[in-house]
């Protein structure tokens, strides 16, 4: 039996038409007989026709749709992307609650976040979000670390010390979700780290399901 | 047909009921008859009735509990929380093997496992475990980077040379596992960084099964 | 009903014999009657015998096969590891493009890449590739934070500067991907980064689908 392609449209009677879902099942009394049940897969496609009497097996099918349908929904990608403000030319935004905004939102129950900054003089970091001025003392014992200027620098933009400084903190992060909650411990909080601003910067959390 | 929600009783017998899953298939010869078949996936249930007849295809469907009930295992939530005792005010504590033991105990055989260090002047890194002068000289080249006291501390609790140490190694890292086993370099151990001991930590061992 | 192990061989016909999958449908007719249907799920099998009249059904069952196989190979494990060659004591390489060839050979449409480093004298980074000297501040940037020779090394290898940078910057990256493309910044790339060499280096690139 030929099997049509993902995407494909599968007759189902004079007038309705149907796309082959990429992954699922779409099973239905198509124009003419035998009845088909058709289920994409990652990959491709399968199929099997079924005379009359196999309307029993088909209700089955009915209830498989859902099953599969409900793999689907576990294996959606789930991504938000979130802007973020910057006020100043170094500066660590706590970014906590729009990332828990952005997990409720997608429905997220269990799994992990990754935080990625997608730029190159930012970074993420987690760290104390009660006291401002841990953020403060962050900030500044990095600029002690690395000079704002130096002989040595050969980047013509002037911008190494955020580059040195966003590879030591790094570009990405990872946080338990459970019960579709972001798991941090007592005093952490989740911050965008600006190096080299102020500007318009981009936070991406993206979710991964249990 | 109405279809009874997630944990919802479903009346077998007389005096027999079974709870609706929350993902899975309950099938069951109801009493009256028809014979319903309840499956639950994320977001809610759907159902089907069947006359007598169906039995044989309740077989199929007795099969494909189980295969609901492998994927579900497949998706279960697993997370280790580690208790780990420091002992000093700085301190590398392998965990390596304790990592490996709470792969094993929940028996996943092939993933990513996301270590989380709950804290926000403690840390996780991976470096040598060989030679013991490896984590000694890590600990003594932080503590040259970012000094115990500065005039420029705003933190009132003196331990903001902890927090930026934390912020520099990072609070989670990423292991691979294959086989039932951590796969690291030959030379590598996981380390909890202990910067401002001794203290009760905790270290989290997410399990994300391929 | 005894259900067969994983691996253990169904006697189909007189000569004919087929293994018991570890996940998925095995369905045939099998000699002599009845008609066996065994379930490989992680943890066991299940299985369920039929009379002929049950074909129907099984033609359910063949459909089902291919949706196991479609879940199966949204579940497999995909790994690539990379050799890299580096040319100098202390160098970054740009390994972005073969990183894409990897998720690319692997079919990786939509999910996460974690990126890992099992040396403990070489880490792995995300920073500006566009212009080159980038690479070289972050380098000498580093080198002027940790010294290559300190009176306080108690490490032999002499090495000790190269396992505190390796901590410094870290072991392992992640980067989302999306249509089968790393998902980066317009600056980013993703830098293999050797503090102790030259040396020939592992990254491993672990992918991780939705």
């Amino acid at each position: 039996m030929v099997c049509p392609a993902p995407g494909a449209l599968l007759r189902l009677g004079r007038k309705q038409w149907r796309p082959v879902p990429r992954i699922g099942i779409a099973s239905a009394p198509v124009d003419p007989k035998p009845h088909f049940c058709i289920i994409g897969v990652p990959g491709g496609t399968s199929c099997a026709s079924f005379p009359d009497r196999a309307w029993v097996s088909l209700r089955v099918v009915a209830v498989l749709r859902e099953a599969i349908a409900g793999i689907r929904e576990m294996h959606r990608p789930m991504v938000s992307r979130l802007a973020v403000s910057t006020q100043a030319h170094e500066q660590l935004v706590d970014v906590t609650a729009r990332v828990q905004a952005a997990v409720s939102e997608a429905g997220l129950q269990s799994g992990v976040v990754t935080l990625f900054v997608p730029h190159t003089t930012a970074a993420v970091t987690i760290n104390e979000n009660a006291d401002p001025s841990v953020a403060q003392d962050i900030l500044k014992g990095l600029m002690e670390l690395v000079p704002r200027a130096a002989e040595y620098y050969r980047h013509l933009e002037g911008n190494s010390d955020a580059h040195i400084k966003a590879t030591l903190v790094g570009p990405s992060v990872q946080v338990l979700v459970e019960g579709g909650k972001l798991v941090l411990g007592t005093w952490q909080g989740i911050y965008l780290c600006e190096f080299d601003g102020p500007r318009e910067r981009k936070l991406w959390v993206k979710m991964s399901a249990d």
